[in-house]
């Protein structure tokens, strides 16, 4: 049976978007590929923006949910107490925390979004300091609520508040936004160190270790650490917002791993479920977590078929460090590949780490219609960055070699073609 | 296998709440019962805050979750196309939207988070105004993120931000704020109609039909009807709130059916999925659909298992009246129940209407004790209102009418012990 | 020589005002008459809205200001300590503050305008409180810089922001803003006192004793009283604004004489020179005077020329009760004369208190028709209210009868006629 | 007779503050000399914070102001058409504008104070571009009143808002923000030109041409042209801040004048008068004069003795060149004079140009210190920037040749002095 696809133009508000990119109707999907109503299976690198990394419907993952289901397990109990929350608690504790030293910190279960941890550190930060300043950077992408919308760079995003107040925040530029001759965290020093900047004292400094929306920019070690530093010096938090780095996206669970940082307030969410439900969650350093019962609540905190899903995630991926060492050989296959794209693009630049890379080919119009060629030889992948002009490989962390070769094909053949009917267009 | 509840204190944060009120570990839960570890049932008159309409595990909706989750349907897809997306938006659309005559609709999936529906609908209500300020009303209660946090009456909850900005609203006595005697819209026509005011011009009027939060305020047709004049004669939206009132629990679909009012945005979360999954979106006057693609996104948007289990709940309680009647004959037996329980409390009210009822007590110290010893005998209830003075019955609309009656006796033997205990107190 | 007026249209912005209404060149003016250049005399009813209370060129202080600039005095001195300086407040401190039991008062020499009166007190208030929010009430105008323009209530004068923020404030009814019938005390006092009402805590209540552009609303004593107490308990601060009521125009020195209210802050300015020089002050309670050096400060605090002639003032004035007793009994006679104006126009009222008394006309139209026939009988008077709708006196306190008698009978003449065409042109 | 300083202790507020650096009674002052209670003179390298460019009681300014005065001019007419305001304006028009080829420029009476110029501007260029954000510069100085503080970069200022707004405007670095070698001009324009950097597309840019406050820091020419023509390129007001760096002292009536650049706005005050009597306006480029009718209003607007002074300073000084090429004449000596100074100090910076001129001492402790030894030493001086240690000379443009010798030898022999003192202390 075939859909009509009039009931979405008919019904859904013209917010919509991927779709758009992705004209099908899909019905099925397994791990790296999904199948739309017709049977033609796509080879997915987007993987649900990083919200995806252990693939669709994980089996294990999967027969958790169904044997919870079908047990009559909870499905949503508010914040109550239930065997399933204690038991990822207990995962998280013993797999994540543990391990990294990282056990004086406590979790807060927020709204399922990324944008709800955000609100909640930006709130938390601002309440411990009294404080109300927050410093963002440059083609950050933070959400669409507006707490974190003010944080987000996006002009055109910034616009959808209509006037609302986006303020309270300083913008100042992330790492290599003015090029890579140019150190901005002298910058960012000099304005933070004037007192007579113009920039109040802030409460928090938040940013993306690697960003996602804004053209897959990775910070350097050297930056992040300064930056931390520069926090501590002047009292004011740092929020680490790993939403879309994090759950292994990076090469390690977080995107900070290796770096000499404590922070204060880590926002995760996208993978945290494992199997894509909706679920977010703020980390909180002990002594930071100041909230009162219910200061920040919500319906949804603690989506049980997330803590599920998610508790089997830990335990299949992050018990020792063969999932991890595989995602970085994975990595290292990916710069080939995708360097092998970058060179046929004049001026085309790789982006990001991990297994969150890309391709910087300097034209939105360009990137887009690589995207539209390679989902019609059944690859899907999108774009990023201020001007679209980065074309993004998200493909989950559980992608098969061959599945990671066939795409990567793809996209190389996609990009041939663009390139070169760019290239007559030009002449 | 007993949990040892130490992992919630040593690793949740403070900001935890329901789990203070009902210290057990929760383990399954059918209907308008749950079990905890040690095989002891509770029946439930909170039911997920409203998320739980129809009871938990519906057989329905669980087998129809089980069956996709078995096909390997989709359980993240973005906001591509989807099978699932697409039978659900018929559903609404045959079921709900055009029995009503609400065709011109729009359906907007923003992050499944009511706090996210609250945003989208406050961002467009700007955008398409070009003004900032938006009308809200005391004891409101719209959500934690920034936006919708600004709507937000509750001083706790408020300070919650830490000084963040919560402006760009003016917050208007409700329908009943000043007693019986006062009716407030003619405060509110005084203070709109005075151009000196300092009220400025609104973007927006929101409102909750019946105020959960806040003390199951349940406002007049009268004033409803007046207050969304008001809205036309100054060009401003009209929201209308129905995260909590909706989906059945007032006695109809919408709490706003009956009254002669046609709003341009309408709030939907919280039992939306059936299933108590995370699930929010925003109805939209189709001419005032204006975002531009991705203008407001999110990754979460359109939860594909709410969208299968949301579809069962509309097809089985909502393609004809009997469900409706059969709710509306329930809030007449809760009434009834509610009115033994006031009876035993110098001073106390009833609140709300439809199955949205409670008992003014008159102290929160009073309500509380209530829904303490209630718990001990086996009910989940709790308080609302402003100083948590309002006993709240929130029961599954598919409540049996067994457990209706014997919740309710359970709760006029607790109201029994805390009166006189508070009494003897007094004495 | 007369003055060619084109050079006021060719250079003058367009947000110059009262020009428009008087339109003539005015060269001398003594006591309550001006004079123009073709040597027209005309008694003025406006009296530099209320910043002539003694009139145009006092002889004495007019004296003292060319002894003053003959003998090379300080015309500007910063907030140097000089001679004129320790006069002025020696004068201030016999003449107002002790024989008031306001011993402990401190004066804050602000920007010499009305308005940066009102923002060092907005500053101070939320400083001591830790508190952003400030209660203002409708019809409320406290200048035009956007602190004092956050506090205004006319839509026209918050457009002037063009978008800027006006926020951090709740405006609220004014005594009388509902009609007579209704006690405004008790909706303020409803919101204030309902901790879920989304009015956040304030730091301060300020009110204007008598609102001079708003329409000349007096609020009556209990009002005034029930305000102060409520800031008390919310532990809020009373900032008064008595720059139009002050020096006298109320009856009284300060316009809240003979209430029971201790003010934590008084603006003055106006006719704080005596001679209509640009000079304003904050009367600051004493324990409140945590500035530090130069927190707020500005080029033309004290005004040299302002202490010599506001010295005069004081002395010449308020040494004894004798002109304080003068001005009520005019104020007796203006009541009578304003009554018989009001007998001509149906259904219009007498509006204020003191020498700043005026009629509601109940139309803007008919109020400027008026005025402009005033004027061409020799009687400059202007309008004030949310829509122009009262003819207001702001004559000299010093006027004499014979002015005070003569202008009352053009005002009357005046509105006869205006009355007569309207009634005419309405049939 | 002498003053008994109690008085000011007594009654003033805390707030004041350079009687606390000149600890003396003044009663008289002429041209660049003040006097004492006790008969001292001072030479005053002040000037009223550059209020009073033209010395203290110019004779033929205070010989027109007597005369008006005791002619029963016109001391206060609000914005009344005035004989002195129409020869004011003829004047500047004449003198001012149309040799500037300026002759385009309306001019708006603002509250007499420099703030309000600038409340006016800020109001002005959001309310014509319907954009909100304002570029302003590390270590502005702008003025106290909310809008203006907004402005200005000062952490200690900024404070005394008390967690009011300050907010709607990005900070960015002045020239020379960074140290010599960085060209902050690049920074600006990679944050503007990025539309993904959060900095709001801007109604206005505002900056001082030299930094009066912010430690005499002097834009260079191809700065302000890179600013201006980066303001245009975005749809963005210039507004030019010439409060304290107009009115000659920078050596041109503008402190622009010579540039490639047409300001939009510019504010004027201080020396405005002439006299330093209170007065301010904003020049407002026909075009964008869109004020309606009193949308910005005020009591003090238009001080009619200020434009008596203010024309007769017009008429004396700027008809033709000679005092502009005395003034640049007497810039280069007290360049020459202040190297020397410089040279006493190790690692000392001249700061400014024209007659705004320092010494950066490298601290603020020896900075004071050198005023207040130049104090003993009869001479007044006072202290700049970030951290006070920029010693500033703005003596009057007409000071003596002898006074301005006189001046720099006591500030030499202070500088001496404390360095001598400040090498002893660090041995």
């Amino acid at each position: 049976m075939s859909t009509d696809k009039q009931i979405f133009a008919r019904r859904e508000s013209e917010a919509r978007s991927y779709c758009r990119s992705f004209d099908t109707v899909f019905t099925k999907a397994v791990g790296s590929e999904m199948t739309d109503e017709a049977g033609k299976t796509y080879i997915d690198f987007l993987a649900g923006c990083s919200s995806l990394n252990y693939g669709h419907n994980d089996p294990d993952m999967k027969q958790a949910l169904i044997d919870h289901v079908s047990a009559d397990g909870i499905a949503h109990g508010l914040d109550m107490f239930t065997a399933e929350k204690a038991k990822w608690l207990q995962a998280y504790e013993d797999i994540i925390l543990k391990p990294r030293g990282m056990d004086d910190y406590k979790i807060m279960m927020t709204g399922p979004t990324g944008t709800n941890a955000v609100e909640a550190a930006m709130k938390l930060a601002r309440k411990i300091t009294g404080r109300r300043n927050i410093i963002s950077f440059t083609n950050a992408f933070h959400g669409m609520t507006m707490g974190a919308l003010s944080l987000t760079g996006n002009a055109g995003k910034r616009g959808g508040a209509g006037g609302g107040y986006l303020d309270g925040v300083s913008h100042l530029p992330y790492d290599g936004a003015f090029g890579d001759d140019v150190n901005t965290l002298d910058y960012i020093k000099a304005m933070l160190n004037n007192s007579s900047s113009g920039i109040d004292k802030p409460a928090a400094f938040i940013f993306e270790p690697i960003q996602g929306e804004g053209g897959l920019n990775a910070a350097s070690k050297e930056w992040i650490e300064g930056v931390a530093k520069l926090a501590r010096d002047h009292g004011a938090m740092i929020i680490v917002d790993d939403i879309q780095s994090g759950c292994g996206r990076s090469g390690t669970y977080f995107a900070f791993e290796g770096m000499d940082i404590q922070p204060d307030f880590v926002t995760q969410a996208k993978s945290l479920s494992g199997f894509g439900l909706p679920f977010a969650c703020l980390l909180i350093k002990g002594e930071h977590d100041v909230w009162k019962p219910a200061e920040h609540n919500g319906t949804f905190r603690g989506n049980t078929h997330a803590f599920v899903t998610g508790r089997v995630a830990l335990e299949k991926f992050w018990k020792d460090d063969s999932f991890q060492t595989e995602v970085q050989e994975k990595a290292v296959q990916l710069t080939t590949g995708l360097q092998a794209v970058a060179d046929l693009v004049p001026g085309a630049k790789l982006k990001g780490r991990g297994m969150m890379q890309g391709v910087d080919v300097g034209s939105g119009e360009l990137a887009e219609d690589i995207c539209a060629r390679a989902f019609e030889k059944g690859l899907i992948i999108e774009t990023s960055g201020a001007d679209d002009e980065v074309v993004k490989v998200l493909v989950a962390l559980t992608v098969s070699p061959e599945n990671l070769r066939r795409g990567l094909d793809i996209l190389l053949e996609a990009t041939r073609e663009a390139t070169e009917k760019h290239k007559i267009a030009a002449e």
